[in-house]
């Protein structure tokens, strides 16, 4: 058991374990008369059964899924779980779980947010990135036409629940985005969790239950820690976008076919590599994040096709960006960011940009 | 100006006066990008362009509308507004303007609440009710088919802005909505409000601006007060549904033909005989809030074709109630409100009830 404590918030518990699933009903208030769980269709055919009967055992239980599928996080279905949710007159002291990967956390717990001004919801993740973004921040909400997680809002969760064990049905892409999360956390602050992963490498890629556990807990751990020594959004907390700038400019540029976790994986390759330019990163530290993003089974290379100048390009559409200018956050060895005079987010030459794309892409071999 | 404190938020101010639109880019920080102003089409027609002119000497200003009417604060309409501010481009950064009504300062207070996980908003009420309801309790939202406000959040507004000289073109019923509720406040809280009410009676009706100013102070001081010592919505609160638990049932009975501010005037003047019939109440007092009603042009009693037995079954489809049974809070004099043993919110006896009831159409000369 994590406790995290959100800034201005009721720090919650994060239980994660294998088989913990079976504790899930004590997360829920004893006075609660009413849980809508809430899954997409292929989530709740594995383990919607199993989860509804676990928390009928305590109080009354509404299964309500959705089509699964990131196409499917968006207002309207929003709308229609609530409708669902309506028709079922689950009250103002209803409680919803939401039993999946990213998607689902961040739907349902958005449908938690606003529904009759906010009803408390548990996450139950049943991705390696779930548990780690669904456990602390609190950020939910759903995609537009104009970009993901556009509409949206921060409710944090009364309690998660992280089952190593329902880790087994994951797709490959939820796999690749969950390590890359991993080890960007690894880089920002752990040089000791860096190693471990890289050691475990193998284990993770295959989900191995411990290995899978060990990882959660740690990155859960980080995560939290730099959220809440930062909860504004000043400035630490932007170590976070490590390997997200390039990263989104190439998920952007390759209409989203290349997956967020290889993006950013990428993403950390040639941002890195960019440290090296700037003699931030030394080259056995640039080389050693190669080597545990490929132990992963992760690019460190955008797409032979993919021209340096169109990615760079890209990057000004980053909606962290200011006035176009889009900001890195660079590594100064594995384990620890660097800060400049404008704190951790710094510009770069578009110079030094292109020379670590065509050095990145030059590595690809 | 008054400074209002939302629990475990910051204060914010709220600026009341004659003219007073005119501070309203001084409500704006200064580093804000991007005002959207958010109307209904019959407000923009009246106070559009002057607010669009002053916000624009101070940054870019897009006036957005949507039609007029509660028929219109829906899910749609607020999914609309929302694309219409990623069609305008306005980022994080940017920051939200309600102008208008209830409808209005629910609706683009909720569009705020989620757009990009949140900006922040200022509310410019042209009505008596929405420049009370706006200013304190933040609770921004929609209506839904299975009732109103179903889905919204608490959000509260960066500063409030009431120029009482908006107030001149406001519908009847929206008159009654507003003073309906201000007489609310005297009796829950303050019997020399309840006097400067029926004083000026007169003034109110006619929307004078002094007269108006006067009662929205008072009124938003009562709500601040009563909010901020219950944040939690405990007990204390619920002192502010006096009037509502008939009012609401004779709402929805009239399928909303009876306006929400007549309803509840309706339901104060049931209550109190309530209150009455248990001996908490006197003759006199109860004699003194019909007058006050009848002075503001309020109704004192039910439509003579509601059936008594009806109104009372409608009452336990109220949403504050438990098991079924609704719940009142009744007045034990002019301006301070009875305690039971459970706290302000009490049950009753459908006898009692359906006594206050007859008694109350009874006196409908």
């Amino acid at each position: 058991v994590i406790q995290v404590q959100p800034a201005g918030g009721r720090a919650y518990p994060v239980i994660a374990g294998a088989g913990v699933l079976a504790h899930l009903p004590e997360l829920i208030p004893p006075a609660c008369p009413h849980v809508v769980l809430i899954a997409d269709d292929q989530v709740a055919r594995v383990h919607g059964d199993r989860a509804r009967e676990l928390l009928a055992a305590r109080t009354r239980v509404s299964l309500v899924t959705f089509p699964a599928g990131e196409v499917h996080k968006t207002r309207a279905t929003k709308e229609k779980l609530e409708d669902r949710l309506f028709a079922e007159q689950v009250g103002r002291d209803g409680l919803v779980v939401a039993l999946g990967g990213g998607v689902t956390t961040d739907l349902a717990g958005f449908v938690a947010a606003t529904y009759q001004r906010g009803v408390p919801w548990v996450a139950v993740p049943t991705t390696l990135l779930a548990a780690v973004d669904a456990s602390v921040g609190g950020k939910v909400g759903v995609d537009t036409p104009w970009g993901k997680n556009l509409i949206g809002s921060i409710h944090h969760p009364l309690a998660v629940c992280i089952d190593v064990d329902l880790f087994q049905t994951l797709a490959g892409s939820e796999v690749h985005n969950g390590l890359a999360e991993m080890l960007k956390h690894a880089v920002i602050a752990d040089p000791g969790y860096f190693d471990a992963l890289l050691h475990a490498a193998h284990d993770l890629i295959q989900l191995t239950p411990a290995a899978c556990l060990s990882a959660v807990v740690r990155s859960v751990e980080i995560k939290s820690e730099v959220v809440s020594a930062d909860p504004l959004e000043r400035d630490l907390r932007q170590v976070l976008n490590f390997g997200h700038t390039i990263g989104h400019a190439i998920e952007l540029l390759s209409d989203f076919a290349i997956s967020h976790g290889r993006a950013v994986a990428i993403g950390m390759s040639v941002e890195a590599a960019i440290a090296c330019q700037l003699q931030l990163l030394s080259a056995a530290d640039l080389s050693r994040l190669r080597t545990a993003l490929r132990a992963l089974g992760l690019p460190v290379s955008p797409p032979v096709a993919m021209v340096a100048g169109a990615i760079l390009q890209a990057t000004a559409r980053d909606k962290k960006g200011r006035q176009g200018r889009p900001r890195y956050v660079l590594p100064r060895r594995i384990g620890e960011m660097s800060t400049g005079p404008a704190g951790y987010a710094r510009e770069v030459s578009d110079a030094v940009v292109i020379a670590a794309l065509h050095e990145a892409q030059a590595c690809s071999a």
